[in-house]
């Protein structure tokens, strides 16, 4: 192989991972630390450097780059197989970039690059400033309760997303909304995903109907204040028992919740204090220590590459979504946390262990979907998935979309919105433009579901580990089987390779039913 | 003008420095917030930024479009009048670049661009490199206490510069050394400095004779312990009595204390906090606050362009230099602060104010530039200036340097270094490369002086002000006189329409000779 096609596209790739690097922290620091007055410098410096990103990554020399990289790899007749997982290990010498990661890297770049330069420039320019527009609209029509103040942003948008996954093209035998899937879950379709939902529908309706019928459970937080220092350090305790390499990232707080990764040794999570509900912090601090530790799990030593980054986004969720219910809401792990809770607040001394578990473990239909727990959380999706199809197919028109929002959360969960703020105005996500970004959620849930249950089989002392806080045994399962390959899988092959099957919602059905059949009250 | 090459400009100089606050906002979490383990990634990530800024600035497309709009600037006659200080200040209109600030930015450019040009992508690599690896090294050799550890290392600096400052092109009846100060102090040339050091030291080294011989006064600090959050909140009241907006800025901790801006709305300090000495802290964030608020003053109206930054390092330095030592250390300062310091600190409640005026302003021979005071400070930077100035004209070897380096400490300062430690390697300037560097420190106390002796002629209740705790009309004045006119004018040129004078020693000598005479113990 040409050292220099390679060292050309590494190059390339090097400056690309430097500019999200460099993105990543502006992000962050935006919600951490930035001075107030500072939001208009950091937006155009932000918009600057995706400019920036955009122009590296399609420049004519990459392709070019690209193309000879991947015909010396043809030639070398490197199988198809992903290789981070060789690298590092082989002893004394530096991992000399095997070829197989070098063809998996090259994969990610091409498929990224391949979907830029189809988007003519102009589109990208005015996608970002539509978006931008629509975030404005979006929080005063929320604050206002008026849809209609929103309605336009959106019909741009969808018109701007529509234009843009016609560029792309949509691929043979699929619809639009397969374009849009790409860019969060890649390989996903309309066709698999539209049957499960139908099909994860089909039993959760009756389930939360059975559920959400029981009477709620007592709640032992109610009229208590928690010491905002005493619940930091109780999450930095979960973190460390985690195994989240807390020399090798920071929490911090912020107003929403997030995580950010600029390289494998720098990932940062926030989380958020309330000094009236602990749990929040601590179920946030779980649900980021997940995502945190799929950052730091990635492939350190292709931290220059494309490889160094997660299959999808999906699989990210799956992360946060297996720590913060699978572990987090499970009976063996409340042995080990309700004492170190009880600790720290006193007040609580006197609870029993399992009126805790049923507290955080209530199930209700709620409007909100964020708010709302595991049972439900899927068919609050479920509205979404549709409600898109609808507009990208052409079938509902953005101005009916408010009827179809309350109709929807009405045959899904029994529930009605009295105002658009708790309903179809609730996310950001569509002011942001980002179209088929929903589904990802529960693509997470089912996989966290079917790698957890892998993780059990695997693992027969874990329920005993989880009682005891000893969580690296998970973390290493998970580091194996799922952060080490970085992008070199796509996101289900790599699921199936871990658990034996691909996306399908029978381990998660389980895991309700299981847990929910043994809290019955 | 066609607006066409204008835009060009405007948008490449928009990306160079979205891309520049990056960097920044980089450096600034790598000294505050990152995680010990994310030091490589971070590394790599600025040097592609660099690597970045520079292709990008030194693309022929920006070239040919400065080329453009210089000519259009030309036909146009627009006068070599610099002019944001019109910008912001017409009206409803939003400030439509006036063409006088387009010239100044293209100036600005223009020098940046020839110089970046002028050097051969492999020469900044190399020397990109060589910095790195002298870094380590002089680190090393500091501990060990072993000059010849780090010397070949600066003798590989010192030619990579050399050749460096031959590729730029030695300015006309100039030598090597101009051109390394061009890089700091635009239009500073050695045929300025050297009489003007060689004057300073005339009549420094006698007068920090007669000071240094008087008895030290008394330490009302010494043996207490002083508690840090309250040394925090102290400065933090400083900061806002100086004016500087902790709306648009934030002030963090590190080991070194600096100062960053990445925007006129987005400034950040750090300061340190020393148990056992408060004024640590307080002189720290005096000085910092300094660099602050210039940042702060820059004109915001042209944030992405070049006018939007210093005008040189020195200009900089005067800023924090005259509200460390001729605001902080001035006797009205102290009337208004001692009764703050003394709430916060009970202890101190008997201390006379004379006493403690005295005790900030003791002058002494000490071995380390940055803990020196205001009177021996000139001499350190006059002896790093001499040798690096023998360097560059080949009169002065590496490997003499530390004989050299001592023998001038005992000359100027009367004092003699026992260790290389706190001799010639006590400095990182030379393990960063940065050679030329040093004699802009002088440079701004000297503008300082002469600054603030502008001020109070301006502002007659000055220290009535001061004395008061009123900071806001010295900060408005240089607000007015120096911030806000970004890099429109060379530095001397600024500093001479604000006071009447050039680069001179008269105002700082008049300054000294008139504190310390009535200090007399």
């Amino acid at each position: 192989m040409p050292e220099n096609a390679w060292e050309l596209v590494a190059a390339g790739m090097a400056d690309l991972r430097a500019l999200q690097g460099a993105a990543t922290l502006l992000t962050w620091d935006q919600e951490t630390y930035l001075p107030k007055a500072g939001a208009e410098a950091r937006g155009e410096q932000l918009s600057a450097l995706q400019g920036l990103y955009h122009e590296k990554l399609t420049a004519p020399a990459l392709g070019d780059a690209i193309l000879a990289a991947e015909k010396a790899l043809r030639a070398e007749g490197q199988p198809d197989e992903a290789g981070p997982e060789r690298a590092g290990g082989m002893g004394g010498t530096p991992p000399a970039d095997p070829p197989s990661s070098r063809h998996a890297a090259l994969r990610a770049l091409r498929f990224d690059r391949d979907r830029a330069v189809k988007v003519p420039a102009r589109l990208v320019r005015e996608l970002a400033r539509e978006q931008s527009a629509a975030l404005v609209a979006w929080r005063e029509a929320r604050e206002q309760d008026r849809f209609d103040r929103f309605a336009p942003h959106l019909e741009r948008l969808l018109a701007l997303r529509r234009e843009q996954v016609q560029a792309i093209g949509v691929p043979a035998g699929g619809e639009l909304y397969d374009v849009l899937l790409d860019g969060y879950e890649e390989g996903m379709r309309v066709a698999r995903l539209e049957p499960l939902f139908q099909q994860l529908q089909g039993w959760l309706v009756p389930l939360v109907e059975r559920l959400a019928a029981r009477p709620p459970p007592p709640d032992p937080f109610a009229g208590r204040r928690f010491d905002p220092e005493q619940q930091w350090q109780l999450t930095l305790e979960v973190l460390a028992a985690m195994g989240f390499d807390l020399d090798a990232g920071r929490q911090d707080r912020s107003i929403h919740p997030f995580t950010l990764g600029l390289d494998p040794r720098d990932v940062r999570l926030t989380t958020h204090l309330h000094e009236e509900a602990p749990l929040s912090a601590l179920f946030s601090t779980l649900h980021e220590g997940g995502h945190g530790l799929y950052e730091q799990g990635l492939p350190v030593a292709h931290r220059r590459t494309f490889l160094c980054a997660a299959a999808s986004l999906g699989l990210h969720e799956s992360q946060s979504r297996l720590w913060e219910n699978l572990v987090g809401r499970s009976r063996p792990f409340w042995r080990w946390l309700l004492p170190r809770l009880q600790q720290r607040f006193p007040a609580l001394a006197g609870v029993d262990p399992d009126a805790f578990h049923r507290a955080v473990n209530r199930v209700e239909r709620t409007l909100i979907r964020t708010e709302s727990d595991e049972v439900t959380y899927n068919l609050h999706v479920a509205l979404r998935f549709e409600l898109e199809l609808g507009m990208l197919r052409g079938t509902l028109q953005v101005k009916d979309l408010p009827a179809a929002w309350d109709d929807g959360m009405q045959r899904l969960l029994g529930v009605r919105p009295h105002r658009a703020a708790e309903g179809v105005l609730q996310d950001i996500h569509w002011a942001w433009g980002e179209l088929g970004y929903f589904p990802t959620y529960t693509v997470g849930n089912l996989y966290a579901a079917s790698l957890f249950a892998a993780a059990r089989t695997a693992l027969p002392g874990l329920d005993g580990d989880l009682a005891a806080g000893r969580l690296l045994p998970l973390r290493d399962w998970l580091r194996e089987h799922v952060h080490r390959h970085g992008r070199a899988l796509p996101a289900e092959e790599l699921v199936r390779r871990a658990t034996g099957r691909g996306l399908q919602d029978g381990d998660f059905r389980a895991y309700l039913e299981a847990k929910y059949g043994a809290l019955a009250p």
